[in-house]
């Protein structure tokens, strides 16, 4: 282990889930996991960096080390960053790197076959943003002797229940959230250009709030407008905010990369009945919801029970509702596991942590009040705390 | 078209560059294109939304309009920011994100199905981010009658030579990467914490300069510090800066997509001799590599002076010293084409942009020093203006 390496966990935690790790494979018979997703790479060892636009990996045996594998220029990163011996990061030369002639997953093959791990049963993620389709062509051709299976989550479900210290960091990003919504709250105001508001949401998340320093959240602040919030995923321009403009704000306070994301919806001016009536809906369906929200339920109870509660005020909604959160890279802070829709029957257990995400998308408009909660003994706790309704800002 | 619809570009414009594309098409005999690369998808329609993180793409063939893909409740953005009409915005239901039993690309095969392009030769980005394996192993599965052949890149290719109206808005995120640097240099000094400094240069690059609003960059500020900076993609915490600190600030400014990356180095005090010999090295070897961006010359041809330069300075170097830029998302602001490296014999032309890109990570610390450029009739043109030179606060 390089020298001073400041951790974000203990080893005796990283042993921990290699181990978590290393059980599930051997349920599912896979020899050799060939882990690409940041944040399985990060929660397995430590590793941290803005690589991942090049191919990069862990590979995890039973008996061996984990190996750190990626680009050369980036191995001084995995020596900075995770707790792997500098003898077990390999870098591939640059010539690799978005060649048209040679695919940088011919190396990986090369280093599983030097390894001794180019045979047996080799799980991939089959569906990853890092894993394209021609990284998976690349590792059939060179590794003939292998059976490639799908690994998709198998990581990923290891993450589901928090650890203390991964809680603690998720309410450094609640505190940060918070923060970003005061923040908010006290600068928006008729005449502001979209823009310098954004620039506003970013300092702040980034900034932090004291020792909670902020690190840079897996998908940049929403702060949609009027007929632009009818859409979901539209990112600001430089209009100007007026006297009637409802915005909401689909924003996420983020640490040593840790998530609390949290919306908020703010009208300038008082905002139409309907607006009002949206809110009691969601709002009321909210609770109802989170009522399940205990060790015991299903992943689904929740959402029905919202779904039920939000056709009684008469708004329709078939989209999922929530999902995990906690560790998390570009391009989305989910961990894409649990969701909270209509047949997941994943049991809640203690320590899960969700984003509770009931937003409504109307004709002219949108409304977002979402909570990050974390599973207790018997039911839930907030992590963030910010005022739950439609803000009205005069 | 949506009424008051505020395109980036010309339809003319938008026009000339699908033709581009079903020119290629025609020419590697493929009847169907499916793109799933964001920044494809905003090049060829003005899609612009953070919903890369599900599955989308458009459509194109020879005869049919352009049709958008994606999740249902994306829709309403494609409405909202793409010149495609809205009989030809399908969206796919929320049962297939992110779930276990069904891929979104199931879906797709029907669309291609119904809409008579389930046969011939369908050429997919097999090496993207967006286009996973099982992206992918789902397109295989449910389009027996297709050939699925390799176009990565295809459309990227298309997008070289930069437009005047490409061009003006490069220039609008020179001036906000000017900005940026303008402002780092003014704030930085000793006992500043790194995510106060990285919180500033978000918000200086969000609020842009005036009309040159910012856009959210592809990747986000790197500013590693001393043995940080050993590596070349770490990102900020909370350590203080102290006196003879040196970092590099790897940033772009960003409007409507289109970046001017563009890095700087500042030594906190005096640097010590080394630095100022890398300084001399680096600096020499860029205008020797810069002597040859011109048209007709190739693009090793820069990379090649560059490194026999460097070389006589006794630095060897075997990574790619730049690369294409223009319109990008995450997680990379290249554009994924050319390479300034040895063996790329593309020839240059006119209008093509680089980020020409010669850092030296050091063993105690790296030295960036970088230019984005326009090649012009004869040469090139810097995009943003930054004093070229190892900057000292003292």
């Amino acid at each position: 282990m390089p020298k001073n390496l400041d951790l974000n966990f203990t080893l005796a935690e990283y042993g921990d889930r290699l181990a978590a790790t290393r059980r599930e494979m051997a349920r599912r018979d896979i020899d050799c996991l060939v882990v690409v997703d940041p944040s399985n790479m990060a929660w397995l060892t430590g590793y941290d960096g803005w690589s991942f636009y090049t191919h990069q990996c862990v590979i995890v045996s039973q008996d061996a080390e984990p190996v750190w594998w990626g680009r050369g220029i980036d191995a001084a990163g995995a020596l900075r960053t995770c707790y792997i011996d500098a003898d077990s990061i390999i870098g591939y030369p640059d010539h690799f790197v978005q060649s048209t002639e040679r695919h940088p997953m011919d190396h990986l093959s090369q280093l599983l076959r030097k390894l001794g791990l180019d045979r047996g049963s080799i799980g991939v993620e089959m569906e990853n943003y890092y894993f394209s389709a021609a990284a998976f062509r690349s590792l059939q051709t060179h590794l003939p002797s292998a059976k490639l299976v799908d690994a998709t989550a198998l990581v990923n479900w290891q993450r589901i229940v928090k650890s203390e210290q991964e809680l603690s960091y998720m309410r450094s990003a609640a505190r940060i959230v918070e923060g970003m919504h005061a923040h908010i709250y006290d600068i928006i105001e008729r005449g502001m250009v979209k823009s310098n508001l954004a620039a506003e949401i970013f300092k702040s998340g980034i900034a932090g709030q004291g020792e909670h320093w902020g690190d840079y959240p897996a998908i940049l602040p929403m702060l949609p407008t009027g007929m632009d919030a009818t859409a979901p995923h539209l990112t600001w321009d430089n209009s100007v905010l007026k006297q009637g403009d409802i915005t909401f704000f689909e924003i996420a306070g983020c640490h040593k990369r840790y998530h609390c994301p949290l919306s908020r919806t703010i009208s300038l001016g008082q905002p139409p009945q309907k607006y009002l009536d949206a809110e009691k809906a969601v709002l009321d369906a909210m609770h109802a919801g989170l009522e399940n929200a205990k060790p015991g339920k299903l992943a689904e109870d929740v959402a029905i029970a919202f779904f039920d509660t939000l056709e009684t005020h008469g708004f329709k909604k078939d989209n999922r509702t929530g999902y995990c959160i906690g560790l998390s890279y570009p391009p989305d802070w989910g961990e894409r596991t649990m969701s909270l829709r209509r047949g997941d029957k994943t049991e809640l257990q203690k320590n899960m942590t969700f984003h509770f995400m009931p937003a409504l998308w109307l004709d002219d408009g949108g409304l977002e009040i979402t909570e990050s909660v974390v599973i207790t003994d018997s039911g839930y706790e907030r992590l963030a705390e910010v005022e739950q309704r439609l803000l009205v800002k005069d």
